[in-house]
């Protein structure tokens, strides 16, 4: 049996946690557009248990949730060493991610308390880049209070907690994409939750899956300090054969739902926050690019802006989706340890045959 | 289009490197029964340009190689500090390829560079869980021979070297693994050769892939520990429900060819060493798994006693094998990027549907 390249269209597995047939997302059922009122909180327990919960097990979970976002000091101690190295954040979450598996006692570990580690660890790597100190978690916050509070300092306002717990929900799975097939080949190993999450960390990584996001925001800080026209900048690009990031997506051919949800809120957030000039550049280059390639921008094309409103560097936007995405991992590793079956595929060989090694060697030894 | 469960026997890619086709196993066309005898170098140079290095690149390579087993005191500060951790080695060194790609310069690192990184970290992760000091290079002895002097503190004899180079190259690769899998889709993203590497060494060590070795090793001591008859063993396993270690094949039905090969390594090594019970109980242990079962040992069956020969704790195995496996790694993460695709499967949603999240929240206020 043989697949199209990269797997495309291919069905792998059969999975109750997301779905996007029909170029609609839903997470366990649920239209995204409608979950994007939900909690965070909710959304996450959605996704590991596929039924929303009860009023009193959505108390639990979140103080659950915010009473682990702590890091042992030895982890903390270790992290400051390898969160000064001067490379790029998802390098430094990639080791923090491996050594969170590292210390005592993490065999035990289960999702809540792996996906607050995560949160804390990203919130850290965040403060410690920007030279800030590391902050004490508030356990009157939920948990997208506390993220925002631990990576910035400021208690949000209920209108950005509840801005930013969508964009965390919008970001929070996608089913098969590359980092969670990654997570969930590696599960199939039976390998560690740790281990899991650090290779779907390395996948996210990559510039074609959550280094895009990055790249939107470099190209419009291009446009914006060069004084471009966006549509001539797209047709330099196009010139110089460049790509223009944050635009496409292999499912969504006539738009992905999440852009459009999140264009409402880095329009709001730009406005707020000083930033009109960035959201009327993309709006202008989202419109030609619909005109002249007829390309719809993906989640990573609004996402940008509005970690940008959110006052972070452009070098920590693929952590933070790393951070969101946390979420759909953990959901994928379970499943697939649940019902396993190790993700071992075939290939086709088609290099030369027939070589051999003694008569080689002995070939040439002849003829020197 | 569907697939069966765990990708097996789908065929997703097209490679150059190795090949399983009609359960016989060649590198580059090679038969791994001939290139056992080849010098690891050599082999690792095939792997990477698939042909066989002439005598003056072999030299060269040989000299690039080992001159870059050396670890910057930034990286061994790090290092002395992770693997004094109480966890489990892989998990170590799961960490630790992470940080090898975290200090400074590593953007331009190439293969050679990073399995000469690899293999001196191993080496120093196994120096360190035992006390021993860290040791340097030999520029005078080759890869193989520096491998064993920096994890054993003894430089080996020709025959031990030997020996040791078969085992390494007959662990070198084997086309889509689910580590070398791992690999090559984390690659498909266009992310570096350290997120690569960690997310292979993340996936080898699941116990059903990589981290059998270790757990065949504990089976012999076990018996051997209890005096236990193999064919008693077996048959109380069986009633246990439990696995027997180190047997059977996706691909290799008839018998894995590695271990044909490293049967007899084992069993000269286990007589030099004081080890020939083990060999025993493994060679009667193997006749009667054929005998009741029709099952053969797989390549981790006689590596772990092997392993054990050379004086290695059962604990370090998995990390051995990642060792060899780099070569692989580096190789299919090359071809991947040479003639890239992004590795996107999709997923088919079995869970419920139409489910609206509005509507149930308003229901369950209404019964409240």
């Amino acid at each position: 049996m043989e697949c199209p390249r990269g797997l495309a269209g291919v069905v792998v597995d059969q999975t109750k946690i997301s779905s996007t047939a029909g170029a609609h997302l839903t997470y366990a059922g649920y239209p995204i557009e409608e979950l994007a009122h939900a909690s965070f909180e909710e959304v996450v327990f959605l996704l590991w248990h596929t039924r929303l919960p009860s009023e009193n097990e959505i108390a639990v979970f979140r103080h659950q949730l915010v009473s682990q976002m702590v890091l042992p000091a030895e982890t903390v101690r270790l992290l400051l060493y390898v969160a000064k190295e001067p490379q790029h954040p998802m390098s430094i979450l990639r080791t923090t991610t491996s050594l969170l598996g590292t210390t005592n006692d993490v065999d035990h570990d289960e999702p809540p308390k792996i996906l607050a580690k995560m949160l804390i660890t990203v919130a850290a790597i965040i403060r410690i880049r920007a030279n800030e100190p590391l902050l004490e978690v508030d356990p009157h916050l939920g948990v997208v209070e506390n993220f925002l509070y631990l990576m910035t300092g400021k208690r949000p306002s209920k209108e950005l907690a509840r801005m930013f717990s969508t964009v965390m929900i919008l970001h929070a799975d996608h089913e098969f994409n590359a980092s969670t097939f990654t997570a969930r080949v590696v599960a199939s190993t039976f390998a560690d939750y740790y281990s899991c999450l650090t290779a779907a960390v390395c996948a996210l990584k990559g510039p074609l899956h959550g280094g895009a996001n990055e790249r939107v925001f470099e190209m419009l800080l291009e446009i914006k300090e060069q004084g471009l026209d966006p549509r001539e900048f797209v047709e330099d690009q196009v010139k110089q054969k460049r790509k223009i990031m944050g635009f496409g997506h292999r499912i969504y051919k006539n738009g992905d739902p999440r852009a459009a949800i999140l264009k409402q809120i880095a329009g709001k957030l730009a406005a707020k926050t000083g930033n009109s000039e960035y959201f009327e550049i993309q709006r202008q280059l989202a419109d030609y690019m619909l005109q002249r390639f007829n390309l719809h921008p993906n989640v990573d094309y609004y996402t940008s802006l509005i970690y940008h409103c959110l006052g972070l560097d452009k070098e920590v936007f693929t952590m933070l989706f790393a951070a969101c995405r946390t979420v759909g991992w953990l959901a994928h590793v379970m499943e697939q340890r649940n019902e396993n079956c190790l993700i071992r595929p075939n290939s086709e060989y088609v290099g030369p045959t027939d070589r051999h090694y003694l008569g080689e060697q002995i070939q040439k030894r002849g003829h020197a």
